[in-house]
């Protein structure tokens, strides 16, 4: 067929995705000496202690970009990181960003997604101050963000004591939830599945919730719940040389995950125990302070509630006591390394 | 056919991986407070300055896994970052892994590699701290490190003066040269290729001359040459809004690699400049205080030399003079985005 082939899509080269994503960060400023552009971040930090997590998400494994914008990936994959400093009770400051991109790269999704990422770190007080860009057969996504914790103690998954309330703040399985919808092909926007599909694309880290948790001194292990509630609590147990009794009545499920599950003949329960991804607060703390505790989580993000799932027992093992049933449920999470489905 | 298929090779779940990864690194000490098991590290560090630098190395794009052994590998990509480090002059700490793995990891594959990692780091004073372990489409690995500058001012690309001599540490090209010869089949334990190899798949970062020429208060500005100097030099220029003209005879090309390229029919010029990987360090300084950290790179490593290749200059651009030829070489090195060869 005759006729001029319709112009190619602009495209950036290395440097200019350096210079795209320089620019998004903004200038070095404060405690941050050196941004990006040079070998290496430049800090001042005068905290006592630092607190330094890292993620990778790998699109295909992780995310699957017909179900996400690029905006809305950038912040998850900071949510998911800022989660995992808000379990230690530590005030996010600077990330570094390692980004892969597949040849040809489009500006439009290369902007969208550092533009999503900055974005949602800056509202947690988060700056981007370095990284690094390659070509990849797929998009690669790894964070690596330090927080400032001080003069809070970190609070470490292995203070749990056996008789301690078993908590996690918010609702479970909404991102599972969410996700099911999208997979399912239903509309983002469909009233019933809104609150899920929100939860699922846009999670928001209990930051404030973690530091206000950190500060009471009064948690005694704590957590994110990332990989779900049955995986992240036997890591909890382990740590900490116990083991956990879980009530299934308790376990914190919204009407609307319910409806939802039962519109996708999914078990709601499943959702809660093995979803992952609900980004909020494991925590352990005597009984005595659970009233406190709840009140510190509602003033710090208002709305925001706890509930108490179950308890520490000396015997190992998690156990979900479901009316006369009683199931082991440790480490029946997501196991990365499994074959695909 | 009848008869017993032969018994699967052993392979590590998720949980497996991060347990020998945690054994590997051994147990958190000094500074570091919490190390590889929670949510995030904990680390308390008392130096003014911290240094932070990531890098990310795709299977198939950055390496082969027919060309290096897994212990090989992991040591290279430590030495990518440290080498980034020994340009700011900082002493590196901590580092936090990274690791995508295809699905049924080999235990064998996973601890030569993180083996690897962790003793090329421990070297060099760096502590394997945190990380995360997911499922890819093929090994990733991304590191991000941490380093100490105490007292010492980390030195930037940005400060180069009009006049300064443009000076490398060691020699140019041996990388490529060992990468051209492996991928041509070479025998790597043949004795003219030895040299190349050696440099190719256990390049030493200059950690110890990074540090020595920062500590100096000499040094105006200093990158580590991981692009080649035709890129890395442009970038110097470029930060410290200058140029640079480069003489092709005072390049620092060994005799070794000048036979290998003749053997393989390559330009050793072309290595020097665009090849990349060196791993050594490109800074600029007085003239007159060449002779003082010429001597100062020989007492921190002994037998590094320091070559002047050239000098900056208030045009911009980076010229290569050879004899009576003038070549623009800026920015002609590795685009990780241009399509695949």
């Amino acid at each position: 067929m005759p006729g001029q082939p319709p112009p190619p899509a602009p495209y950036l080269s290395e440097e200019e995705v350096v210079r795209l994503i320089q620019s998004l960060a903004g200038k070095a400023e404060g405690e941050l000496i050196v941004g990006i552009g040079d070998d290496a971040a430049v800090l001042a930090s005068q905290a006592r202690n630092l607190v330094v997590t890292t993620d990778l998400l790998v699109e295909g494994v992780h995310f699957d970009l017909g179900l996400i914008s690029p905006y809305d990936l950038g912040g998850r994959a900071m949510a998911a990181n800022l989660s995992d400093l808000a379990a230690m009770g530590a005030q996010p400051s600077w990330g570094f960003l390692s980004l892969g991109l597949p040849p040809r790269p489009q500006a439009s999704f290369v902007e969208e997604l550092v533009r999503g990422l900055v974005e949602f770190g800056r509202r947690y007080g988060l700056s981007l101050a370095g990284g690094d860009t390659v070509r990849a057969p797929q998009v690669l996504i790894n964070l690596c963000l330090i927080g400032q914790a001080d003069p809070v103690k970190p609070v470490l998954r292995s203070g749990g004591r056996a008789g301690d309330a078993v908590c996690v703040s918010g609702r479970l399985g909404r991102s599972a939830a969410g996700l099911a919808w999208l997979k399912g092909g239903g509309d983002p926007a469909a009233p019933e599945a809104a609150a899920a599909v929100e939860a699922h694309l846009r999670p928001r880290p209990r930051v404030a919730a973690g530091r206000a948790l950190a500060e009471s001194g009064r948690v005694h292990a704590m957590m994110d719940l990332s990989d779900g509630l049955a995986t992240d609590l036997y890591r909890l147990c382990r740590a900490s040389g116990l083991g956990a009794r879980v009530q299934a009545q308790r376990l914190p499920l919204d009407g609307a995950t319910r409806r939802l599950a039962a519109k996708l003949g999914a078990d709601p329960l499943d959702w809660a125990l093995r979803g992952g991804e609900d980004f909020e607060l494991l925590f352990t703390c005597d009984p005595g302070d659970l009233e406190l505790l709840s009140q510190l989580l509602a003033e710090a993000e208002p709305g925001l509630e706890t509930a108490r799932v179950g308890s520490l027992v000396r015997e190992p093992g998690v156990r979900l006591e479901d009316g006369e049933r009683v199931a082991e449920i440790g480490l029946s999470g997501y196991d990365h390394f499994r074959e695909e489905a």
